[in-house]
């Protein structure tokens, strides 16, 4: 199994302003992507994987001359690997919106001049997989062999197959859900206030005031985190082991060893990582629910899929639990689509999906020879 | 089945410092109670209810001339109810730290004159229920008939068996666990650092800038709030149910009932809760694990145990799974200890134990009527 090596992220400039779902438009938008592997003569060989929260197009491979800079699921994506790029042509795209290079909440509004900040569009699933289509087309990619993603990117996975039909052979969407429940919509917006209410976020204008809400990223992340993670590896991990031999009484200071991992998370999180991109993610997650325009009918929702299916989850995942893929699952079978679903007992909770599972790996890498058995090169 | 009626508290002053569990102490201390029912001749009909995080020594009845002011656990305690007034003598007590009028943070620290704000000293479950045996000591109690306490409270009905073995016949200890998880402290901490880090919060002597950490209490309170509910019963309760027929596309208004419902609750508590008792009060809960001077040895520490024991947990409580309240049972039959244990299917996640469930209610009453079977008049 070999290594993808240095990889280079590329730009694409669009002229065209995108409509969005909120009614609003966004133009003069660019958006980084990156690709591994080469497309075929037939450009039937490409794989979109789309990322979620703190992600970006940067899938796999690493940055030439920057440690650690493997991309957020190499562990998946290479030659050899179980999305073997020596088959498959793998593009990563970062959405809009994003902190990470794509046009954001901290670039130029070209209708004022001055940095979007708050006044970045509220952006949903559906226009993430707009502007890839988009990007596909200037790619000269009319089918895609599969769009893959977990979480987050699982349900643009599966808007990919709802409004896309024809573009895709094969939808492969990872712990997620047909959309947030009310507890999943209740953790996100603590998050938000604890942002939002954060005296440094000046309305979400903070760049002009040289400050950042950190404090308050910090608390998302913080609530993030513990989400992320099973009860189970968490008492693994941390249990109640101390920080130092004896009780310092205090609750100011750090005792647990889980408050120390917590904190340490928080901090490096909001060093990094944009309020209002973190606003917009969260909403996105809260609005995405393509049964809402049928009546919350998920069978008939999925009656306009025409690709195949593999679905997967982790039995130990409390944000996005096996149930709800099960009801994909169900949905799909109603419409009689080929679905593969695999249900995976995992101890790390949801983000199992990005970890090198053996049993979880060898589903994907099955899937994919079987997809890499139908490309017509 | 009557009603209590309206009720008095009281308060009961001592002048003896009190030994705390981090090697300081604390004089001059005042603790507000309140009884219901009469004490028997024989004085051995009294029992002592331990209050949860948000809770105080008002359990039952009402103070007149003020709206909605019943006790927090009112359908448990009065004439005719489970835990029948008319046959025991009830007392609640406000624990040391609290904002409802036992000495705590916001009062004046009698070495300095000047109000304890973050120097209140840490107090532990242990501290408690050393103050609440000085309280029963003052009127003349040798021994209960019982301790009872959910959550919180079950942890100090707990210590009561395990050091005060002689001094109580029956502890029921409800939806709690031996010590808190990994990801139990996990939510501590995080609901703590938005205190912490509120502005506001002025390393805990905001009293004196006029200010209330109130963005911080806001968000503390949101976590605590989802915790406590079952995902069921918030599915069931607001699901996507949205403010507004269409969306209004937007990350800092409110767009789900979830998040008026949160913020609601948020809000309430900023109100009224003081910053510095939930810091106290969230690392009591942390530091609780009577086991862990025995090793860990869950069953060796209830070899001092004496008394008769109830327990009871509910099926959706995440917070304090049922495994949680195994794990006492355990312990208690590894001793050959009298045990009745009650895993009740109730929807309501954590806060099931302060609900009227015809199932739950019927055990503790059934309880109750065993109890006062047992009491010399």
């Amino acid at each position: 199994m070999g290594q993808l090596g240095a990889v280079t992220p590329q730009r694409m400039s669009f002229a065209q302003p995108l409509p969005l779902r909120s009614g609003a438009q966004i133009r003069d938008y660019e958006l980084v992507y990156e690709t591994y592997g080469q497309l075929n003569a037939a450009r039937s060989n490409a794989v979109l994987v789309c990322h979620a929260l703190n992600a970006s197009h940067h899938v796999a491979g690493v940055y030439a001359g920057e440690d650690k800079s493997e991309g957020w699921w190499d562990n998946l994506v290479g030659p050899g690997k179980p999305l073997d790029t020596d088959k498959f042509f793998v593009i990563g795209i970062n959405n809009l919106g994003s902190c990470f290079g794509s046009t954001g909440p901290m670039h130029s509004n070209p209708d004022t001049g001055r940095v979007y900040g708050a006044d970045f569009p509220v952006v949903t699933v559906q226009d993430w997989v707009d502007a890839q289509a988009r990007v596909l087309d200037q790619l000269g990619i009319t089918q895609l062999a599969a769009v893959l993603g977990g979480s987050l990117g699982g349900m643009q996975a599966l808007d990919w197959a709802l409004r896309y039909p024809a573009r895709l052979r094969h939808c492969i969407a990872i712990a997620t859900a047909p959309c947030l429940s009310a507890q999943n919509i209740a953790f996100n917006e603590v998050a938000r206030r604890a942002i939002i209410t954060d005296p440094d976020f000046h309305g979400g204008h903070f760049y002009q005031h040289g400050v950042v809400p950190k404090r308050g990223l910090r608390v998302a992340r913080m609530i993030g985190h513990i989400t992320y993670l099973s009860d189970d590896v968490m008492e693994q991990k941390f249990g109640r082991q101390m920080r130092a031999a004896e009780l310092g009484y205090s609750t100011q200071d750090i005792e647990f060893q889980i408050e120390s991992y917590l904190r340490y998370q928080g901090d490096k999180f909001s060093d990094y990582f944009d309020a209002n991109t973190y606003l917009l993610i969260t909403r996105a997650l809260d609005y995405f629910d393509p049964a809402r325009e049928q009546g919350g009918d998920l069978s008939r929702t999925f009656a306009s899929a025409r690709c195949k299916f593999l679905l997967a989850s982790f039995t130990t995942d409390w944000r996005f639990s096996p149930a709800r893929s099960r009801e994909i699952v169900k949905a799909l079978l109603d419409n009689k689509l080929d679905v593969s679903y695999a249900e995976i007992d995992a101890p790390h909770g949801h983000d199992a999906f990005l970890l090198e599972d053996p049993r979880y790996h060898g589903v994907l890498r099955a899937y994919f020879q079987r997809i890499a058995g139908e490309v017509v090169a």
